[in-house]
């Protein structure tokens, strides 16, 4: 078993993060770092627990500490950060100084060059940047070094799942658009998204999350370097993307309406696009990981799917569903992509990456 | 005082006709048309009465009849139609054909070539095709005609209001797409959209709705003929139109991220764009129509807004606001509409048409 | 493996029940009845499936037959109903008369003397009547007879859960308040509430519900008469019930604000009421139970639960939530009541119902 | 014209303060109060509008200054305190002590002996209170006094607008229970109720809220002292009043599901308590005051009425709906009362009152 901790524990990404390793057969929850308002506290008394699954017993009684890599993060080989952006960046580095593993949520490290940036269903092998790293230290006699890998924005995650295959099959996609219909439970919950914004109405707007998944997506679909250590992500004439980004009355699930053009004509049939959305097969699957999904992407036919209620807890939120495939007049096609934004597209991504380091002995 | 009479009188449509009729000065609520199941109650006693205002005294009374043009509707000078498209064909035809001007909800005669198909604050010069009708019989020495005018579907409205001050600055816009976030008081309320359906969730998909919007866009948007007696709609090389279409949980108010691009090189800036849409005053504003908006476009500089909520009652629901509006990277511009569904969607257009037709003398 | 069928298989509560048969140790899913409209497809291509999890692939090529005791259905230990009551009364009588036994969700025999009106964590023991019943049959020489039993209305299941403790310890209520907010789900969903009535809405009536409420709950806490085969409901003087019912906007989930007052003077303490309801094990749970709660009832201590969307599926909806039970100035006390309408009110404890029969033996 | 003031200006009470200002026939808006952040702003600089109608003009340009009673506020008559009460105590004496009325929304005073707790279309009698004062002052030639009106708690309001009626004509009512399904405007907007608490949820619990109605209705139907100078809330055993307090997904509009018992046997008929509902003209109604509904109490005889986001409006929100009148099985009567929480439940009934002391000479 591999020692796991997790930084913001009590946070709603932290939350999940702690549901998600219950009774997980490659990682034991060892460490819980917070504020130093909940250092010292255990953490059923640290935390303000608003799951639908109940607080697990294994969860109560751990110590909550401070978020340095000390005292029971000493012992822990990965580490899974739900911390917010304005701490994330000091202490997220303060781990990797220490050797330590860091999958974190937090937007700050995703642009740095030598960071991976993983939707672990689509681009795992971005992580053989790590691995390269690990190896280099190796040959130089030096200690494993530390360092950290970002797991993407919610939305980007759900977008790049089905753009996926296509590229592989079908070569560059040169033009995408997406407007988003975003659940609120990405905002967190204290506050979060205030519930007047929510009755009865829709936010069109959610501070920065246009230019992220414009920009994560063409580092995702990119491509690493000669040198193996660094990424270079599309450039935006190569690959425009446009976003649109809303927030709606949903809890979990983010909907999304896209249409994209291929580079290379003629474009592919609609048969062929839907096949091999239904062919994908993420390599997480294939390694045997214990979170992946069984079908990555679930191509539903019914004219009124997918949906959030009834569509966004297929294999646990980590498959992704795609409906309303279809030929677009102004680009080559279009069609709605559903994704669980708490699994797929945070927390639970974390943990499928790690299963895939653990897979790839990296771990 | 004009006398008018409604079509479908009971249903959600009809309630909304009565409702905006109530102290109108121009037009006097004459008849009621349902059903076989309600003629010959009062109307009091024949309606569901479901709208935030009480239903008015002066149409608790008013006998409700069959859907004929006869009795009390052989008196009206124009009848306001809510018909579900099932009856509303024949019915509709036979009011035409008995002399009357039909101002139609439904969508059956919106592609007929020489109906006009109105969004009031948009096209109201498309009225001239039955302006030249009524002077051709005029001429010929025979009776008035009838004829009937066809209400856009709900999301074109709000889709082609900015469009219309664009395209008259601007030229041609070539591409055009819109992902819409529909509120369900569209969908009627005895059901509806069921409660199960919109609660904590999203339906990807509306019947027949994104061909509407592709379709009565490029008739709205397009042109008469040289006879000047039938409409000659863009077609689809020179407007590519593609719509995607979403039922979310909001009582009242379409919101569209759209993205447009010009034919013409190279295009406006930002700033043209966005004074081109403060500027545009509608004619049915210039001919001083009681309904008509003060201010046709609201342009938002809020980055959270237009949001259905807040937004929605502009100038009562006859205005519409536009907002974020933005470079986008695929096309032009992208920006988000938000009008009014049940006002300047639907039975408010019915409305604000007929005070065009009676400021132009038609009525 | 006990035969099962389901009558209304295409229904709400028939998918229901379809789930909780998926995998199930006792039963085997071999018969759905359905309309004639879908008598003779296979059941994948009679069911608009709307469920959260997916149509179960062991039901997807079962055959649909109509609701008769012949076909499939000659071949079942026990049935399943989730007709709608407008057809349930004659189905149902011609399957007891068939020699079934069946489990009814339908309200049409909950009043009938001989009919046990069951909430399985509540009251198993008067299943004693149908166990008289077959006893008296096989002393008799006759053949096993059929009998109905009928699982409560949703909204009673919750009420009478807490109860069920406190009279057992503490004697007779004389009186009883419930003011509930009731989930959508229990209505159905095609079309079920209408979208317009739950958003931003309460419906502050439900047809019938009051009453079923009122009387049901004096049949489940009332007794059976000397000769064992008929119920003895209390009287409305020795225990007054007051419900008033409202329809909330919650998919699934019925809360209830309660009061009650003792008839025994003086009242038991608070403490004393919190460590019955804590303490209380339901018989199902000690006869084995598959679907029985390990926690019959969750109290809570946290000022703000329970809550629908966090609490609603303890013990998989089996387990009933009480939270805020404090002392209350007009009866002796008050408190919050939450259980999942569909699980515990409605399919879920038909199934359970079920497996106490078999637990018993009685299957 | 009386020269109004508005503290906690920039707050959601505030903002609707100035909304009911608008056009007012009695009051014009003078001075604006908020943080020291806030102040030597302009309002539209200071505030973040969100309400449903656009900012009106003649607040866009006022200086915002502290909230002490100088500079603009030293001319104001009537100071409207839409204040958090972590500051209202403080703030609202210093008004007082310079001589100011002070209508409050704030609970700080609500209980002190000599302060009037006004739901004005209920107790308007009860400012006899201050009128004492001013004319105790006169005759000692004192300079007319500073006070403070409180507004009562907004789920008060709606609690006791029925009862008034009906104490005034069967006698006192012994016992009282009152569930509550309230809008969450009342919470504010930043952030207000967590957009996760409401969507698909229920949040069981207010804080203080239950003990504010249970007192507030004994202080409102109580008396004054023999001297004139104090209020004796009616004592807990001879009003026994029971409260429970949910939170639902409602914008505006508080839905109270109440049961009564009156003390005098035998007690009225059903019909005589609708007709003293009906009947019922509050005294602002009868002193011509601008903002008095027209029909304070709305007697609906529709099973499913009334509904929040149909009846919430009546009279602007000053009348209150009242439907489903029945027998009660505990007590004598059970009714569903829905009142507008920020009309009558807060900032409109600031403003009503401030028309009572107008047309009563005290302003």
């Amino acid at each position: 078993m591999v020692k796991a901790g997790v930084l913001g524990a009590t946070g709603s990404v932290g939350q999940r993060f702690i549901l998600l390793l219950q009774d997980h057969p490659d990682f034991e929850l060892y460490a819980l770092g917070a504020s130093s308002r909940s250092a010292g506290k255990e953490y059923k008394d640290a935390v303000t627990w608003k799951q639908t699954a109940l607080l697990p017993d294994f969860a109560k009684g751990l110590p909550v500490e401070e978020c340095k890599p000390e005292g029971r993060f000493a012992d822990v080989d990965v580490v899974f950060s739900g911390l917010d952006s304005d701490v994330a960046g000091e202490v997220e580095k303060a781990f990797v100084d220490a050797g330590k593993i860091v999958i974190s949520n937090a937007k700050n490290y995703r642009r740095t060059p030598d960071v991976p940036l993983i939707v672990p269903i689509v681009n795992p092998e971005h992580l053989s940047v790590v691995e390269k790293k690990i190896k280099d230290a190796a040959d130089q006699g030096k200690p494993k070094p530390g360092f950290v890998i970002c797991i993407s924005n919610c939305s980007t995650a759900g977008l790049v799942a089905p753009l996926k295959p296509l590229v592989e099959q079908f070569g560059p996609i040169d033009a995408l658009t997406a407007t988003t219909l975003q659940a609120i439970s990405g905002a967190g919950f204290s506050p979060g998204v205030p519930g007047m914004d929510v009755l009865d109405n829709i936010i069109p707007y959610i501070s920065g999350e246009e230019d992220k998944m414009e920009w994560e997506t063409r580092k995702i679909l990119g491509n690493i370097n000669k040198e193996g250590n660094e990424f270079e992500p599309l450039n935006e004439d190569s690959m425009k993307v446009s976003a649109q980004c809303n927030r709606v009355a949903v809890s979990d699930g983010h909907t999304e309406c896209i249409s994209l053009r291929f580079a290379n004509r003629p474009a592919p049939s609609l048969d062929q696009v839907k096949k091999a959305l239904s062919d994908y097969k993420c390599d997480a699957f294939n390694l045997g990981c214990h979170s992946a999904p069984k079908q990555t992407i679930h191509v539903l036919e019914q004219a009124d799917r997918p949906q959030p209620r009834l569509d966004r807890d297929r294999d646990a939120g980590y498959g992704v569903s795609v409906g309303r495939v279809r030929e677009d007049p102004v680009l080559d096609f279009k069609m709605v992509v559903l994704s669980h934004n708490t699994v797929i597209g945070a927390a639970g991504a974390g943990i499928l990456i790690a299963e895939i380091l653990k897979a790839k002995n990296v771990l």
